[in-house]
């Protein structure tokens, strides 16, 4: 129970299963005075629209987004901000099947211990349609980090073991490309491979990983909010991430010290780093180098292979899942993590405001 | 500023700095009557102790704890539990040389930057020394942990490469190692390569690795408060951590979902799973199997390689570090990451506790 | 900026403002399990609909709740409630002459003040209308508390200095009466006096008082999170509110210790208390009686009368209200009182689950 | 359990009891720069110091605070701040003969309601002394206020029925009378009362009342974190607290709007009110004016008069309570209701930076 709100000063509330009226989101915390409009939030719904490219499901919807609150004139108002997306191609008959059957990598299994019943239509508030609500709040964080110049750059960096040869230098090179990888003739790789899943009812993993350009120095809080803690929290938060690392990551650990160490440069009159193995951040506090993390994403659980199971009696079965369902979920999450990402540090952002009381007696004078 | 207090129902709240009078932490949030004494906490404590093992730091400290307050006749009173570690050891003198410069792969830079100035003694509060704090609390939550069965099998699963061979079955095959890698080949190995780092004024990373054992089933909220995302945010909080994975982690993302599916069976009635890619987590609910998770750390900053680094006035220099500085974090670690587990899972128990009105009629009838 | 999300453990986020599109909550920390439907939230609603009595504001809405998410085949799923009420009725231009001028006792100023601007239409976010969000919340807040014999008395205990003779026994004595007081002489001399105040252009002021009933003991923290110092925040936080008290309250001050000290007794193996000047409250927790607690409303602000006040551009000028406006607060209070108590109490009923370990290893064994 | 944790971003946490070894509080989130020293804190504990008066307690303790951490070179570093007072005098042997009765007035009851048993030692953690905390995180709380010009006059406004008949002007006005008590007449007789009431066994209530000047415009936010919501709940976590009001408080319930109102003026240029009702608050917010409230306070339940109660097998007894204990509560809870009101104003003024996109925009370009 509970668990749906993330954030301390920017709260994102999301609520809505995949199979119910509507989703939405509350954001709670946004600034006044910013244009927006819900334009600017479709956009990014847009990037994660299913049917969007051949390897998303089936469903077709607008996803639409309604902005209901917080908005007035045309700019934020300071007060709560309420997006709802309507549903509108829900067929629950699709999950007949499942009622009483726990689907292997799924969540059917755990909310029955946890809640004793659930709403088995397509996964109810376990489905990945959940996600739309954090790309909603996800563009009106990117609306407010923007504002300082903070821009973002997040990408398929693996699909199934087909890994982008390239580091992107702006959207389009992401976004053009049909599973959002920066690098043609591997993505097409990849495509191929993903055509021979869905042939042989299978499903394929990746990895995305997000560049954050332009966060001011010094953001994060030191010991348990650090920037890397909280960004730990809010990709894992997202299902089926199975990993997540920062800079040199996992590959640290064989690394030894005199490797690692970023050594601090002066570039005219600026201070940086000659490498980047932290990622961007040291201490927990962005360094002001790109921040750099990568998330690794499981395959896809819904197959189209018989499975062996059990039903809620406990009795051995067999499952064959229908319905919609993409053989990898990396492309349509990559603005997932870069929403997550976003939400993580416009929250920051504020808290880091108080930080130095000449900065309170400079606000308040 | 702020960022020292984690948790939601049982909150732990950290203080102190490497060379100050004292670190300390407050517990608010543990139930009443339980049996508690100092040296429930102390053994805990001697774990991580500097100097425990020739790769410790040379830093020879007492480290004993105190209990302050929250503790009555032997017994946890349900009010909030302050225990302190005095310092005894301090010799700031040997930091005068990092005073105004920036030490590579350290919070000095960041530090400086968020608050204009920093305690450069030992690193002040970013030091591995404010995690002494989260062993103290690891202890108490291990301590109402055990009340209901869960325990903990945390230890070194690779050195600087050397990758431990065994899954421990018990903590003594943990902790008889001087390296807590219960696999005495490679821990001997291991050691060697260490020794050489030493001689080369070089440090070394690793991994350690985390397996919780009888877990309810359903603990973790859907969403955000997923027990896999609290996991990573109490990990990432750990100084030098750039990774953190559960169950297959980045691997999953090379597998199909026919591979990384695990089927459910029924072993005389008890609902499991024939493998464990989950890692003990579905949809963010534990599911009953063992918890498996992984961190990397990276090889400690401080060598003592000349390093070139700027000082605050942004003027290029090199600086030696001197001091007491382990050549690797991983070992004196593996108490640490075990503490934030201990400490995550206790606060999410609690919060399961009202998951369903089943419960809450049963509590108050 | 924030401040929209009430709770700890059940956490209710309201957003929406006067002419929006639609007003709505939504509940994070429901239990799974519930049996609810919107006509369990309507009739509250209803209690607190403009227009249920002559001195109601003369704005006639159905304000019909909507059920969007968290209820599964007649059963609240343990994931989160989203409430929502269409504004039907919204007339915009009834506010443009308030555009650019601030009402004296309204937000008005502070609104500008702190935002810029402000959706100055029915006073936008500050409305009283918010206050149907926190009714639905508590419709569904006090279903979970009727599971465990918790119920309420909330009536109107004074109205323009007519103070209620009565102590109420059950709903309807509270509900069948147009100023929700329990006393039709009384209410009768103050219904002729708020045809005065209408008469006179003028409004009137007020005291609700609430008992909760069945509390059990223990209930509320000790410290901060008391049960009496979080009534008297959720109590405040209704707009109008100018005073709280709790048992003997104001006159305490006056009393000697022999006086207000109330008696343990033993009522047939039951302990209690001769009297109850604590109102159920005893070092912040429950004490198994009656809780009582009163809320004193300033009057509408909102009067017809001309005032002086200045613009935006700080010019003195005058001011004429138009538009639907109750000449009391008091009686359409009474179910949001009522509802703030609830989520409070639901709040701190989940946190006391875990306060004994006792507690935890029955619930976990 | 939990709930000695209050505020959002500057968060202070106590811990002790009453007859512990030691109490404290460690505040996270005060932001780095600030000069500060022990004596900065001393000087408001020695306003609160039993026995600094003849109506004080007679338990003598030097209650001396020291710095355990967050302070560097004389200034605040932005990290947690540990204060500790050290227990000098406890003498347990006073209430052994309150170990198993519950006293009346006294929160033991329910402390073993909720805990199953309790530190029977002074009131353990219910005890007056625990409010030595807040004093220490109020003084560090008027630090950062002092910094942009907020001060406090906190003074008795009523002792057992007896009046002050003054608005103070200065702090010595009130900390020279030895009640705290602006008006040397008033006091003298309510000093007589006082007198009469130990002599009686008995005890005596009384009002404290604060004003805050110079709080900007707009702190505080709109619905639930409304400045007089929050300062609600400061207070009332003050025990003995029985009521709260601000500006008009419960009169307003008598008033009508055409007399409550508070009419808006420019005054050179400065729009401010033409009096003062809101009690300096508006929709929750600052309204530029003073921020006045007051707080009633019951007479002391610890009287020395013989009392009828039960035992902790519910058996009908008699307690004579033995020890030390001020006839009256409110002269030296003038500082501890100061401390809450200052330390949620400065949760509120941080809140507040973010409130407008322009802030952020100025602040990190």
């Amino acid at each position: 129970m509970s668990g749906s709100i993330f954030g301390k000063n920017f709260q994102v509330s999301t609520w809505g299963e995949s199979h119910g009226e509507a989703l939405g989101v509350v954001i709670d915390g946004c600034p006044a005075g910013i244009e927006i409009c819900e334009n600017d939030i479709q956009k990014d719904l847009d990037l994660r629209k299913p049917g969007s490219n051949k390897f998303g499901t089936q469903r077709k919807e607008s996803d639409t987004v309604h902005i209901l609150s917080g908005v007035f004139e045309g700019k934020t108002t300071g007060t709560p901000i309420s997006l709802i997306v309507y549903n509108q191609n829900q067929n629950s008959a699709d999950y007949s099947n499942i009622m009483n059957v726990f689907r292997p990598g799924h969540a059917d299994y755990t909310f029955n211990q946890k809640y004793g019943f659930r709403d088995y239509r397509g996964g109810g508030r376990s489905s990945g349609r959940e996600t739309l609500c954090r790309v909603c709040a996800g563009a009106v964080a990117k609306k407010i980090l923007s504002e300082i110049g903070i821009s973002f750059l997040t990408y398929s960096k693996e699909i199934a073991g087909f890994k982008c040869q390239n580091i992107p230098s702006n959207r389009d090179e992401i976004f053009l490309d049909p599973l959002y990888m920066p690098d043609r003739q591997t993505s097409l790789k990849a495509a191929e491979y993903l055509k021979q899943c869905i042939k042989n009812n299978d499903s394929a993993g990746g990895i995305v990983e997000c560049i954050i350009k332009n966060v001011p120095k010094g953001i994060g809080e030191t010991v348990f909010d650090k920037i890397d803690s909280l960004l730990a929290k809010a990709i894992f938060s997202i299902g089926a991430v199975k990993g997540f690392e920062i800079g040199s990551g996992f590959s640290a650990a064989k690394l030894n010290g005199s490797q690692n160490n970023d050594e601090f440069i002066n570039i005219n009159g600026n201070i940086t780093k000659k490498t980047n193995n932290s990622g961007g951040i040291l201490g927990g506090m962005s360094d002001g180098d790109d921040i750099i993390f990568r998330a690794a994403f499981k395959p896809t659980p819904s197959i189209f292979h018989t499975q062996n199971t059990v039903d809620i009696n406990g009795n051995v079965t067999k499952i064959e899942i229908k319905g919609r369902h993409d053989p990898i979920i990396v492309p349509r999450a990559v603005i997932v993590v870069e929403a997550m990402a976003a939400i993580t540090i416009t929250d920051l952002l504020f808290n880091n405001m108080f930080s130095k009381i000449d900065n309170i007696k400079k606000f308040y004078s």
